[in-house]
């Protein structure tokens, strides 16, 4: 039932703390965002290291300074209350987890949400192409590479990708179908063999769960979402806060609107 | 001869005031940029202000504060130099133009390069897809529209448009031909009846030349980098720096990879 839910729903759920738990599932069809808030004195720094590297971060939206509405995406939500859960950063420590953040909010925050993969991931299912870790019930594999992403100010940090495993035919539509949502991480950065992106076990994963990978299947590479976040924790800021991990922010956007942008 | 020269040897002869002319037909097949320089303290306004509105301002490349090289896309290069011409405005207004501005140089300054129409023109004549203005020697028409950007902080206003007619078949190949080029204003915006747009007279652009439209060809509008401009003038920063129309930051990013970004 709850995947019928419209996004304004979902937000108002969290806002009475009626949701608390991850959003995979919810409002089926809707972009669900990363939030990442810093306050404003390092905030050009981070828009820009989004810019830079925009196959890792694709800005979906960016408030204004102070106003925690992200009037674009989701016009009247509040990026304070409408999450369910939050985590807390201080100079790159993980110091709380929390349902809303009311009383930390700040004159000078601003709010940056990102796209994530679910949208081209309901694209290859509806292209009959198969995504294992779904298949499997497992999160998407993570690994740390050997890509250095392009800094900006003090943000910087390697590139993260995630994996799907595909026979070569499935591969090449994955790539034409990928490519059409450049702000959900657009199409792979690499195809095949993981060493020459510095991936030396391809079932150790440094995040997510380790998946199967069948004979003939290649494994496809595309940038992740935890890549601005292994950044926001190298370069320390004084605050920053993040959803938790699954806890994501539900736009109004949906997942085809997310194409050619 | 000047086409042939590369990107760096034009900078080079602009950082010796060698070249002071308009830059078009030089340095043939890589991208030309436009270029504004503002203080750090609106630099985050001006950046979401790119970001919000990506067709009229799409970023090529941003310089850390304080520094001129714009390493992304002409490494070495130097903004302070390496145009032919620039403009200065003091709280919104024109107070001078210079071929260098080493003596204006702030260490709070950010450099934007905002791609321009240069490349996908290139690509449009390459596949036999006539381009009027360049047809009959003149400026693109340029009209300011009804349609409103989307404000960022300081910063607001309408969008400008540039307009090239064609004939039907054409018009389809040339809307597949600019959405390859996100970064030089992609596909169009509009197409057909200027007055839906706001344009009363497609005879009397408000910037650049009025040119011919035949029977049977359709105005398509584009984009235009000149909405920036508008926006930056309206938001009378402190101090801003811009090229002078036509004087353009030469790049070495070859118009084709500009493709898909």
């Amino acid at each position: 039932m709850n995947k019928f839910l419209t996004p304004s729903e979902v937000r108002q759920l969290c806002r009475t703390e009626d949701i608390t738990t991850p959003t995979p599932g919810l409002a089926a069809g809707y972009n669900q965002a990363n939030l990442v808030i810093l306050p404003h004195a390092v905030a050009f720094d981070f828009l820009l290291f989004c810019h830079r590297n925009p196959k890792a971060c694709p800005v979906l939206d960016v408030t204004e300074v102070g106003n925690p509405e992200p009037r674009l995406v989701a016009p009247n939500a509040d990026l304070r209350t409408d999450l369910p859960r939050y985590r807390i950063f201080r100079h790159g420590e993980l110091i709380q987890e929390v349902t809303h953040i009311k009383d930390l909010w700040q004159d000078d925050f601003v709010g940056f949400l990102i796209g994530c993969s679910f949208s081209f991931e309901s694209a290859m299912l509806a292209a009959n192409i198969p995504v294992r870790h779904i298949e499997e019930n497992k999160n998407v594999p993570m690994y740390k590479t050997n890509i250095s992403c392009q800094p900006a100010g003090i943000f910087s940090g390697s590139l993260v990708v995630s994996m799907r495993p595909l026979p070569a035919s499935d591969a090449i539509r994955a790539i034409q179908i990928t490519s059409r949502f450049p702000k959900a991480h657009g199409a792979p950065v690499h195809w095949g063999n993981p060493e020459e992106i510095g991936i030396t076990n391809i079932n150790q994963p440094d995040f997510g769960d380790a998946i199967t990978i069948n004979p003939g299947e290649i494994p496809l590479f595309w940038a992740c979402g935890v890549t601005p976040q292994v950044a926001l924790l190298q370069a320390k800021p004084e605050i920053a806060i993040t959803h938790s991990p699954g806890h994501m922010f539900i736009t109004d956007i949906k997942d085809e609107d997310l194409t050619n942008w």
